[in-house]
């Protein structure tokens, strides 16, 4: 049997951080042993909100493919590719296009969530409305059966499977496969300043190119219970980024689960629970630090494997949207 | 100087009929020696609003080539290419719809109208919503510059336009040259029972590739004026569909003219009036037709012809897509 297929990558928006680390790159570390990965490093999709910002989008390229390497993602195992290299996904995104209609896309969650959250209304991109089938173009060049997503994304995989669907019944047989939503138990990390999403925009995020001083300083700063004011009071462990935290890279667990008792009962002060999560974050970071500093003085070894990477995507790719025109029975030179 | 750039084509849904040939391809022949003339078989924008009928779309591939040599398109000065074995198109497209708004899509006149006229409502396929932007695609990748269309046609082209616009002052550079609308002098060509569109859907349409007999009835079942019951009563030229198609075929004016003259005071019969037309037409048809037959006697020789043009333009588009994404600022590989 072959290793089912895994594709996962993120926007090239800005270096990635522990909350990527948290949320997806660890579990990535462990599927690339299991699963056939591939990594999108989506500089086409970043453009459907950053048109305005391109620089920023081609900045982040080699930045991410840093990050992937330095937390230990593996050439020889995953495959890291640059979308706007991959003609197939910008010819399969169209054809997709024209077998889901306005009115479906408008009603995607996760679409009409994030144009609110974008304040975009009526002056919406289209490339921004049209993602969903962008993003079926990404996951069913690769034939990928398991796309790990946020809980908030998981409509854009129904989206997906919709559109498979059909062009399965278009096509009388089945070309593509569905796919599955893979959603990570552990939520979303919050920010250091307690909102819901960290980001480097956001200023309360821990870049995993971090220095020991940034590191410390981010710990120091972050939020926790505002009524925890005296040691000896009870203090809040819900809403406790350093909790939070702890919970999401603390390897002892029952460590954890004795510290938030004395946490809630009261006489442990926020500054020994933020020393032991600071020691695991040095400890975490460093070595991903170094292997960073590493790739980045060598950009040109970067470029051979993201080179090398999408070289093997792009026959992937095509081959993927040779096979749909056909079945779908569009001429054939 | 080198020679202006055209792109102009059509959508591989039907064989092409001889309104096709007073409006589009007559001026083409014209323009293939003082232009650089591209001509696209349009099977991808085909499936905006024939996914349901891909097989139609594919069967008429050829047939639409037979016709444009059959009428004298002469591969050695018009590159004849296919749009779906042109990655470049469906790249800039998407790379387009991050330049265009949603509601700018659905306030292009050109749009509004032909949603009302399929009765689509909100259940426009996205890709029909979105194919201004695809046609902005098509005309820049061959950075054509001079675009014939329907006078219904022409806000397309300031759509395109608007996007190139945007595409330059994002690059800080002319990437792309605008392009202008040539609007025929002809308007369209009435069916031969005088609806306003010629269709061979519509069963009023004379194929380029019509036989004597075709023709003949075709000609006989023609709408006149129907309250012209008597030869010797005057008769009314407007919407009499044999002096339009007479206007639109005849090379002997000032016989039209005289013709009309009579017709309108009395005693002309339709059938006079009719014979002459219906001569015309043999005569037009018959080398046309004697040639659209060698031609579809020998589809390897038409397909050589296509793969050829085809081969020319993808070279041509991928290189202005490479220039377009540098331009940009896109990473590069």
């Amino acid at each position: 049997m072959s290793r089912p297929v895994i594709l996962t990558g993120d926007r090239t928006t800005g270096p990635l951080h522990i909350g990527h680390y948290a949320g997806s790159l660890k579990n990535r570390l462990a599927l690339q042993d299991s699963h056939r990965q591939f990594l999108l490093l989506a500089d086409t999709q970043a453009l459907t909100d950053n048109a305005d910002d391109i620089g920023k989008v081609r900045r982040n390229v080699l930045e991410v493919a840093f990050d992937y390497l330095a937390v230990g993602i593996d050439p020889a195992k995953t495959t890291i590719c640059l979308q706007s290299h991959l003609p197939a996904l910008a010819e399969l995104s169209m054809l997709y296009l024209n077998f889901v209609t306005v009115a479906r896309l408008e009603r995607n969650p996760t679409i009409k969530d994030e144009i609110r959250a974008r304040g975009f209304g009526r002056d919406i991109p289209a490339g921004f409305l049209c993602y969903p089938a962008a993003q079926a173009a990404d996951i069913t060049a690769f034939k990928a059966t398991v796309v790990p997503v946020g809980e908030d994304q998981a409509p854009l995989i129904e989206q997906c499977n919709e559109i498979v669907r059909r062009i399965n019944a278009s096509a009388g047989r089945e070309v593509l496969p569905e796919a599955q939503a893979l959603i990570p138990e552990a939520g979303r990390l919050p920010g250091i300043d307690g909102r819901a999403k960290m980001s480097k925009s956001g200023g309360n995020a821990i870049a995993l190119s971090a220095g020991p001083d940034e590191i410390r300083a981010a710990v120091r700063a972050m939020f926790t219970d505002p009524d925890h004011l005296r040691i000896e009071d009870p203090g809040r462990i819900e809403g406790n980024v350093v909790f939070t935290y702890l919970d999401a890279f603390d390897p002892d667990r029952e460590e954890v689960a004795r510290l938030k008792d004395h946490y809630r009962r009261g006489g442990l002060g926020d500054s020994v629970v933020k020393r032991r999560l600071e020691e695991i974050l040095q400890e975490l970071l460093a070595p991903i630090r170094t292997r960073r500093a590493d790739y980045a003085a060598d950009p040109g070894e970067v470029l051979r494997i993201v080179a090398e990477g999408t070289g093997a995507a792009r026959d992937l790719t095509d081959a993927t949207k040779q096979e749909v025109m056909e079945a779908l029975g569009l001429f054939r030179l």
